[in-house]
């Protein structure tokens, strides 16, 4: 990019994406200016794509799907709130001698998750770092009064799931042990693996189906594990919660690496992962409508008075083990690797 | 921060900052919701803090401007726009040998300059990063049809700019050289340069009266020299400007600098600095209204059919050089440093 310079780069890389009748001013101005629904309140957040991101170190994400990726990241902080999007911010800061078709790619798949929900790319910020940085905000609108919220909860309220948990981290043990040489497990499997690792989906249409019903207490995206964002979400309601473990959702490439790993399913479904699924409560007195929500959620067990999570695995009891990412306290490369060990020792190297 | 985690770092440095009855949930949610007033239409913009920002490199910011100054960086573009603030949204990344109390002092800085507008800080992200890494996104509203764009000049509209410029160049220049060792200027004139290099301030006020005068055609925030400002800002409206150099706003601070280091005192105004200044036209029609308004802008010159930007020196005309900070082609304090050679290399070193 260093031939470009940053005004060019700006022009020709986010300036392309931006013309929309929604919104007034954008790329080329110093803010994007945009109409809010009547009625309604915003919704932004923020968030960056991890220098470490374990997809890009394996080499399984190309440019378009790093971008599609960071869109789809602050997207599902949207969806978490049962906000619809109205459309993302870009900050783009790489080196020098940063690939200018890497960024239009990038922001090529970027566009595309936003155009996807009728959402803008309403501007960003380009410059040089040393080393490359991908981070974005959302912007979304909710009816007021109407977003979801972590907290809200009340004992006996159903939690849900919406998907299958835990194939983001399955697919990391997968391509960090036994994937990178493929045909470990079914070609259907592998491919289920990778696409829910490079190409994550925020749950926009789900997260307004579930506020439109009005029976959602709480919700949230699972960005660090099932068993983090348990506790999370229990805790901004002051209560527990207690998960029949048989209801959990667990696609069957999921089991087929824990099976291949010989870790337990458990494990890697509570332990790991950025599904971008969305975990809440549904308040009881909703319950029999709950459980013929037609949306794709599967209940999976109830919030309780008692704190903490406690799991019940065929018949017994155990509480939830402390896990989930910890970025800061150790690489998230390390804790797939000490998971994938096990398996790894006993093969080759 | 390593022996925090990410989770703990967010609540502890950011959580302290986020109560407010206008928001409705923020830091520990997954978005931040908040209201926008009737009638208004929503502004936002994104900036991060350049990794070789000069003040840094300096020595001259300390954690708690630091924090501000990437406040003050992205409250500009609300400015820039006539948009008053609504609220702050930030990015955290840092290296795991980072210290919590920069943080804890950056967030009271960034805190500090969002409270002076009665603006909230939303809420963000923090993260792993192998480099430091600051940036930020403003949330703000205009009534309706409202805000100031870059275009929408004709030709005749006078050109203005609000206080002094040249002044972020001048500090740059002042302790790339004689400033390091202190003295070299007055006491006085040094705390008006280190002010306005660590200290700058977005002028929301003053981007609320040129709005609501309803004779501001166009405006935008000066953010590399008042040079490359006029290029972009004439460009928008397909017009030209003539600047009368004699009119434009110089603190003496600036001239003492520039006669300190032998340079010409106009390349450090049109060529050089941040000074979030605001750079626009007024609709000839309002022109002597223009010149009344008691909100301290000067006009410096007129838009012109003919495009380009000529500027009027001393009864000679000349075509503005191309300058202007290239973050791509070279680094800053390159530039900065070959500005100050002559002197520099006339000196001890």
């Amino acid at each position: 990019v260093a031939d470009l310079g940053e005004k060019r780069l700006l022009r020709e890389v986010l300036l392309p994406l931006t013309a929309s009748p929604r919104q007034r001013s954008g790329v080329g101005d110093d803010a994007a200016v945009l109409k809010i629904p009547k009625g309604s309140e915003l919704v932004v957040s923020t968030d960056k794509i991890p220098e470490n991101l374990l997809a890009l170190e394996f080499g399984l994400l190309d440019a378009y799907h790093h971008g599609r990726y960071l869109a789809e990241a602050n997207l599902s902080d949207l969806a978490a709130m049962g906000a619809y999007p109205l459309g993302l911010l870009v900050t783009l800061a790489v080196p020098d001698d940063f690939e200018i078709e890497y960024l239009r790619d990038f922001m090529q798949g970027f566009g595309d998750a936003a155009r996807r929900w009728d959402a803008d790319v309403l501007g960003g910020d380009t410059g040089w770092a040393s080393i490359p940085l991908f981070s974005a905000t959302a912007v979304g609108a909710v009816p007021a009064g109407g977003a979801l919220t972590r907290s809200g909860a009340s004992a006996g309220d159903d939690l849900f799931v919406s998907g299958t948990v835990g194939d983001f981290g399955a697919a990391l043990l997968y391509y960090a042990s036994a994937g990178q040489r493929g045909g470990a497990v079914s070609t259907q499997h592998e491919q289920h693996l990778r696409e829910r690792l490079t190409a994550p989906r925020a749950r926009i249409e789900l997260a307004g189906q579930l506020r439109r019903s009005g029976t959602c207490s709480s919700c949230m995206d699972i960005t660090d594990g099932l068993g983090q964002s348990l506790r999370e979400l229990t805790e901004a309601s002051n209560l527990g919660a207690e998960i029949n473990t048989a209801a959990v959702p667990i696609h069957d490439a999921t089991r087929a690496v824990a099976d291949l790993l010989q870790v337990d399913v458990l494990d890697v479904v509570f332990g790991m992962g950025l599904d971008l699924e969305l975990v809440g409560s549904l308040r009881a007195s909703g319950s029999k409508r709950n459980r013929s929500l037609d949306c794709g959620i599967t209940v999976i067990g109830e919030m309780t008075d008692d704190p903490g999570i406690s799991l019940r695995i065929e018949g017994q009891r155990r509480p939830l083990p402390d896990s989930g990412w910890q970025h800061f306290t150790r690489s998230a490369l390390d804790q797939v690797r000490a998971l994938a060990k096990p398996n790894r020792e006993g093969r080759s190297r």
